[in-house]
C-alpha cells in the first residue's frame, strides 16, 4: 500500500529548468508516484517560474540552504561549479545527493551507478553523494554490461556520434541557429564557407556543428586525449569493475539535437556468436535490440529520442576475430544519458530504505 | 617543352555533368594542361549542355561508340550499371579506362590504384581498365599507407562519418530538402517526429539524414556487414598488399554535404611514438597534419571541403597499447575520394607513356 504523500520522501530537483531537469520532471510525472513533495530548484533567475510536474504547477525556488531543508533526495542537474559548491551542502543538510555533473564521478568515495549494471554500488556512499555517469558512457554501458557478463570483456574500441543537447540548452540553441543560417543555401560545399557564415557564433562548440562533425568534446586531458574520451574509458572500467580494461575512443560531435550513438568494437575472453549476443541483448534490462538492416531495422537518434532504453543494432561478429563483436548503440542522452539514470538511482536509494518515508533519517 | 594540344592525348570525361564529373572538370582546369581534346560525355538527357573546362565552354555529347572513338583515356564517373556496360567498350575502342564506380574494384585483373600509395599497380591492366577505390577508402588510405610503411600495420578498427554527396547529386538534394523542412522547427526532440516530417522522402538513404545519423551505407553483404564496410576492408587490404589484415568497420552516414571523416584505431607490429607518427604524416604526399586541439586545430569536413589532401588530426597513442595509434582523418569525398584520385590515375597513365601523345598507341 502506498503511504500518503505527506509520509513519503521529499525529492528536490536542482536545475529543474535545464535540459536535463526538464526531462527529470517528465519522468517523475510518469513513473510510479513514490515521492512526497517534489521541490523545484534553479538559479535566482528562474525563481517564481511555474513548471508542470505530476500534472500540477509547481513554483521554482532559488537554490539556497533554506530550499534544501527537509529534502530526502536531491537530484542535481546543474553546471559543474554549482554542483561542486552545493551538492556537499545538500548532503550535509541530510539529503542523499544524486549528481549528474562531472564533479564527483572520479571520486573513489562516490559510487558511480548504473542501476541495470551495478545497483549494489549505490549503498556505499560515505559522503551521501551518488554520481550518475557521463551521458556517452550511459548510452552504451547497459548494452555492454550483459555482454561482458556472458563473454568476459577484454578490450574496447569506441567512436561516438554525440548530440548537441549534451552541451545543454545552449548546445541546442546553437545548432538551431546555425541550421536556420544554412537551410536554403549552398553552404557546405567550399572551404571555410560554413565558418564564414556562422562567424564566431559557435556556442559551446569549437567549430560550426551544422553540416559538420567536430572531433573534439570536452577539454584537453593528457597526451592528446580529450576529457570526454578519458572519462568514457575511466567510467567504463569502474562501472564494469575492470580497472585495467584497454579502451580506445574518439569522441565526435554531430549535428543531432538529442540521441547519442556509438560504434562499439568489443573483444572478449571467449569466442562469441551473434545469435547468443542477440539473445542477451534482446532480454537485457534497459536495452532494445533493433537489428534487421535489410528490412531497414537499425536504431538512429531520430528513432530513439524521447525513449528510455539503449537501442542496439548492426550486431556482427568481427570478420577476422571470433572473439570480437561490432555493434551500433543509440540512446537519448537526456533520458538514459542523464535524467532517467539519475531518477532510477534516486528510486533505488529510496527503495533500499524500505520504499517509504525513512529515506532521510536512515 | 609541352607539345601542342593536337599532339597531346584525348581525355573523355564520362559522366561530366554529375557530382564527381563536375569536380573532374574543375581539377583538369587547374592541373598542368597535359591533355589535347577534353571530351565531355553524359546521358542523352544532357547532350547539348555546355560546361566550362580550362576556361572554355565545351558541349556535352551523349555517350555512344562514336563519342568514344579516338579517346586515349576515358575517366568514367557514372552509375555502376552504365560503367559495367560502357567501360569495356571504351577499352575495346583503345582507351585506357579509369573508373570510379564499384564495378571493377573487386576484379583481380583490374588494378585498384592510389597514386600516393601503390602507383606501380597502374601498369598491370590486362583489360585496359584501372579502378579508383571507394571514397571512404580513399579518405583515409593516404594517411595509413606511410604509417604502415614505417610501423607495419597489424589491425584496423574504423568508424566512418560519411557525407551525403557520396550518394551523388540526389544525396545532396535530399539533405538540402530535409534541412529546409527542419530549420526553424523544434524537430528532432520527440520519437519519430523527424520521420513524420520527412515522410517517405528519404532519397537514396534508408532513413532521414538531417538531424540524424544513419548506420547503414550500401547494401547487405554477408553476416550483417554492409557492402561499404566489406569494401573498405577488402580495398584497404588490396591497396596495402596485406591480404589477411584484420579490419573491423562500421559505416555511418552523417548530415554533412561533402567531406568524409573516419576515426582510425590502428595497431602496428612495432611500438609507435606520436612524434614519429606526426613526422611521417607531416611529410606524407597528399596528407596535411592539423593537430593541436587545445588551439582549436583539428580537421572537420567544413574545413576540408574543396581541398585536395586528406587532413589528419587527433593523433594519439592508445593509452593501453604502445603499438596502437588513434587518429581522425577527413577528406573531400568528391576530390580525393573520387575526382582527384581518378584524375591523378589518368595523369599517371599518360605520364608512364612518356607524357605525350603516345598514350593511345602504346
Ligand atoms: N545534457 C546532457 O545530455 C547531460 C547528460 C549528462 C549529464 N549532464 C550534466 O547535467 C548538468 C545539467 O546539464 P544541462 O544540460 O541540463 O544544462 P542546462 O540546460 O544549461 O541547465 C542548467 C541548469 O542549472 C541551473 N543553474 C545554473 N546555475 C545555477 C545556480 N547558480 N544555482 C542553481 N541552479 C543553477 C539552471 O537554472 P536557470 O534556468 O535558472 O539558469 C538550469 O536549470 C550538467 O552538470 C551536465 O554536465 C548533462
Ligand atoms: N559521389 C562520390 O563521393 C563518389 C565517390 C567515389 C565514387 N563515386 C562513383 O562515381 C560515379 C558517379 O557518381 P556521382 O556521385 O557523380 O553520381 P551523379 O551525381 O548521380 O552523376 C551521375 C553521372 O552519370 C551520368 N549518367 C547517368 N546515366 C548515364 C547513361 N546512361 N549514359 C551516360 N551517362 C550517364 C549522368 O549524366 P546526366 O547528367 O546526363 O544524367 C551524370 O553525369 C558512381 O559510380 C559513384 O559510385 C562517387
Amino acid at each position: 500500500m502506498t503511504p500518503p504523500r505527506a509520509a513519503r520522501p521529499t525529492l528536490a530537483v536542482v536545475g529543474a529548468t535545464g535540459a536535463v531537469g526538464t526531462v527529470v520532471l517528465q519522468i517523475v510525472s510518469h513513473h510510479a508516484d513514490i515521492w512526497g513533495e517534489i521541490r523545484l530548484l534553479a538559479s535566482p533567475r528562474s525563481a517564481g517560474r511555474k513548471l508542470a510536474v505530476r500534472g500540477e504547477e509547481v513554483e521554482v525556488v532559488a537554490l539556497d540552504e533554506t530550499a534544501l531543508a527537509g529534502v530526502d533526495v536531491a537530484l542535481f542537474a546543474v553546471p559543474d561549479r554549482v554542483a561542486a559548491q552545493w551538492a556537499p551542502l545538500a548532503a550535509a543538510a541530510g539529503a542523499v545527493v544524486v549528481d549528474t555533473s562531472g564533479v564527483f564521478r572520479t571520486d573513489p568515495e562516490v559510487p558511480l551507478v548504473v542501476p541495470e549494471v551495478n545497483p549494489h554500488a549505490v549503498r556505499m556512499r560515505p559522503h551521501g553523494i551518488v554520481a550518475s555517469p557521463h551521458c556517452t558512457t550511459l548510452s552504451m554501458i547497459v548494452a555492454l554490461g550483459p555482454l561482458h557478463a556472458e563473454f568476459g570483456l577484454r578490450e574496447l574500441v569506441l567512436s561516438s556520434y554525440q548530440a548537441v543537447s549534451s552541451a545543454g540548452r545552449e548546445g541546442v540553441r546553437t545548432l538551431r541557429r546555425q541550421l536556420s543560417l544554412v537551410a536554403g543555401t549552398e553552404l557546405g560545399t567550399s572551404p571555410g564557407d560554413l565558418r564564414r557564415a556562422v562567424g564566431d557564433d559557435t556556442g559551446p562548440f569549437p567549430e560550426p556543428v551544422a553540416l559538420n562533425v567536430v572531433p573534439w568534446a570536452g577539454t584537453a586531458d593528457r597526451d592528446g586525449w580529450s576529457s570526454e574520451e578519458t572519462a568514457l574509458r575511466r567510467e567504463t572500467r569502474r562501472i564494469l569493475g575492470l580497472p585495467a580494461l584497454p579502451v580506445a575512443v574518439t569522441c565526435v560531435r554531430v549535428p543531432v539535437v538529442t540521441g547519442h550513438a556509438l560504434t562499439v568494437h568489443a573483444r572478449f575472453e571467449n569466442d562469441v556468436t551473434v545469435d547468443r549476443a542477440r539473445e542477451i541483448l534482446a532480454t537485457a534490462p534497459g536495452v532494445v535490440l533493433c537489428d534487421d538492416p535489410e528490412a531497414g531495422e537499425f536504431p538512429t537518434p531520430a528513432d530513439v529520442v524521447g525513449t528510455d532504453p539503449a537501442w542496439v543494432g548492426r550486431v556482427r561478429r568481427a570478420l577476422d576475430d571470433p572473439t570480437a563483436l561490432d555493434f551500433f548503440v543509440c540512446a537519448d542522452n537526456l533520458r538514459k544519458g542523464a535524467a532517467l539514470n539519475a531518477t532510477q538511482i534516486a528510486e533505488l536509494v529510496v527503495g533500499d530504505r524500505g520504499g517509504g518515508g525513512g529515506a532521510r533519517g536512515a
